[in-house]
């Protein structure tokens, strides 16, 4: 964890205990740090696993495992190394992930397939194989830690822990959601776009888990961006142990399902956020609401295109309500659009409608929403019903310094 | 004209005058600069025109406007006003170009349809019509400008002037090509990238000029990217009077056809690398060359992904050999790609080869390397034999400075 906390931090919440979920941290030593590293967390027999992984093509070995290994549908534990990212390692980087797996697994008595491995930190150094086996080691017999303990630990440049819970009625049953998450830079969506784990001791089959978490992702994790790259590692994973007792959910026809499904795409919109709010060198949180497109994807990409553009995160950054940059970004998002029809606002006030700036416009209450830390910018196409709002991060010196000296 | 020149800035190159060719330049006062901000090309009757324009869908009325009677093939007439862009300004801002269209075309008693218009600045001002009308008038009676003047009246937040200039042979005739542009940030590919004009007495049909201007755009404008952004106004005009009495040029079966097109992209390569080494805080002079891609386009692609990404640039920015992030961004490219044939270097030394560091990777001399102002990136993908080059800036705390505070 970084020295300076994010102005935009917020502090971690409490998280009850989810039956069925066991977290433990230990100091691997895979970077000269003076804290725990390497988090594990050991699930009950029977708990269904959902995941969603990095498109990026030159992902690491445990992106490639797990998203073999999430198709069976069991996982019995987590392990996370938290300093080096393991990525663009080769067969090296492969073996020791191997070696993890076999090691859990072994102390478990499970499938290796059910213990899944994630790593963040520098890319291309092989996750050293003697400090990972010592690493596990020390973590199996360690005592349970609290929540806050373990999102710290998995964390990396990220300035604050971040946790997020949430319950949702199944039947009778009440059911809980622990969410834990980790990423302030290499952050774009398309995908899960940081480490992210979301734990519940609801039962749900596997194959319905993986819709919702799917269906969630699309919605939350892949409608953020800090800095538009993407990493190698990035993975999200849902674990449900179904020690609460409710009757297994296996589709949306099963009674409770619609509100796990609100639960479950809250806690990741929560943790989504928390992201954003770390952001490299963020001084303010972005919501970009866009309505009038042809579709909800089209105006999810137009957002993304406003949230991505550096010359609108400075303007941001800068406290200008520099209109003219965001048409400029909605312009080359490669969608459909309207110059005419095109309105753009921030923070509930209209700069300019219909593609023209507003006679009357007042720049006084634009100028005041943007001395805050929340800024909203609004835009709309005009042209159809489909709508998107996507969070970013302003572009600041903090991202420069931050990033002109990480690995050095 | 900022007062800081970029230490990346190459002295303003002697340009001969283009026979048919009359620059002027005047004050219309669009900011309170205390300087020239119209200018003003004559072009000789008979004068063929070719054009690429910003596929930005929010393009000012100038491009709309040249985008279709660029078609018609002949130029009278260039204006182009620095300080307002005049786009997203609505029937106000169309209204001002085709005023000045036409108080031109009176002058020279010309078809309004073969005066160009062309303007840069701040988005969503419509251009005042009184300022224009009496610049121009004033140019009108302008005595001849140099090209260098002409070249520095062009720019906003250029920090230094841009000119090119090559010459061909054509049968026993020498044509010359002359060239001014601006631009330095919201510069990126997809289109003719910033104000840009070539002029040359050859003796060009307008269809084949177009053709080559098309196809040098491609390998040149289309190559170099600052910040990802596209503007709105983005515009490369070529202008062949063709008073040097060569054969007039048809098509590839014209004799000197590909030495006048190998001078033509030589200028457009010229000035694309210009713009590149005035971006927006630009310290270092980044190209990326990719090869073993699928095909010539994938190799492009996966060059601007890289030179788009703020981890790369920042990298570079810190002088850090961290070809992790390098194979972050060939990974998010959305192109074909493999982890395992993958090799990076800097400054032609092989960090990592085939997917993994190389053993007896040396980084001193990537060390030396990265510590100067020409920095190369070089990516193998080892698939194919598609290969391209593209160039980029870093990203620094200038660029932030610059970009928080420009309209304010």
């Amino acid at each position: 964890m970084s020295d300076a906390v994010s102005p935009l931090a917020t502090p971690f919440p409490a998280l009850p205990a989810i039956a069925g979920v066991t977290p433990r941290v230990a100091r691997a030593g895979y970077k000269d740090w003076g804290r725990c590293d390497l988090t594990y967390v050991e699930l009950a027999e029977g708990t269904s696993v959902a995941g969603v992984f990095t498109r990026n093509v030159c992902c690491s070995s445990e992106v490639e495992l797990g998203r073999i290994y999430v198709k069976q549908g069991l996982g019995r534990a987590l392990v996370v190394n938290a300093g080096n990212s393991n990525a663009f390692t080769g067969y090296r980087g492969r073996e020791a992930v191997e070696q993890i797996m076999a090691q859990v697994a072994d102390h478990l008595g499970c499938a290796k397939e059910q213990v899944f491995v994630s790593s963040t930190g520098v890319i291309g150094v092989p996750l050293p194989k003697d400090k990972a086996r010592a690493g596990v080691e020390s973590a199996l017999a360690a005592p349970e830690c609290t929540w806050e303990e373990a999102a710290r630990t998995i964390g990396t440049t990220d300035t604050f822990a971040k946790g997020a819970t949430a319950t949702a009625m199944i039947g009778d049953t009440t059911v809980t959601l622990c969410a834990i998450i980790k990423g302030s830079g290499m952050i774009a969506p398309d995908m899960a776009t940081m480490l992210g784990y979301v734990f519940t001791d609801a039962a749900v089959e596997p194959a319905f888990l993986q819709q919702l978490l799917s269906a969630a992702n699309l919605r939350t994790f892949s409608c953020i961006t800090v800095d538009s790259d993407t990493s190698t590692s990035d993975t999200v994973l849902a674990f449900a142990t179904g020690k609460a007792g409710n009757a297994p959910l296996a589709s949306f026809d099963s009674p409770g399902a619609d509100a796990f499904a609100a639960a479950l795409e809250d806690v990741c919109r929560q943790l989504a956020h928390l992201v954003v709010r770390d952001g490299e060198g963020a001084q303010k949180f972005i919501t970009v609401h866009v309505t009038g497109a042809v579709s909800d994807e089209s105006a999810r990409r137009v957002g993304l295109a406003i949230a991505n553009s550096p010359l609108v995160k400075t303007a941001i950054a800068g406290e200008d309500a520099n209109w003219g940059r965001v048409v400029m970004a909605v312009g080359k998002a490669g969608e459909p659009a309207d110059r005419d029809r095109l309105s753009i606002g921030f923070g509930g006030t209209w700069a300019a409608k219909e593609g023209q700036p507003l006679a009357d416009y007042d720049e006084a209450p634009v100028a005041a929403h943007l001395r805050g830390r929340e800024i909203g910018i609004e835009v709309d196409l005009g042209l159809g019903d489909g709508s998107a709002t996507v969070w970013t991060c302003d572009l600041t010196h903090g991202y420069i310094s931050i990033n002109a000296d990480y690995r050095s």
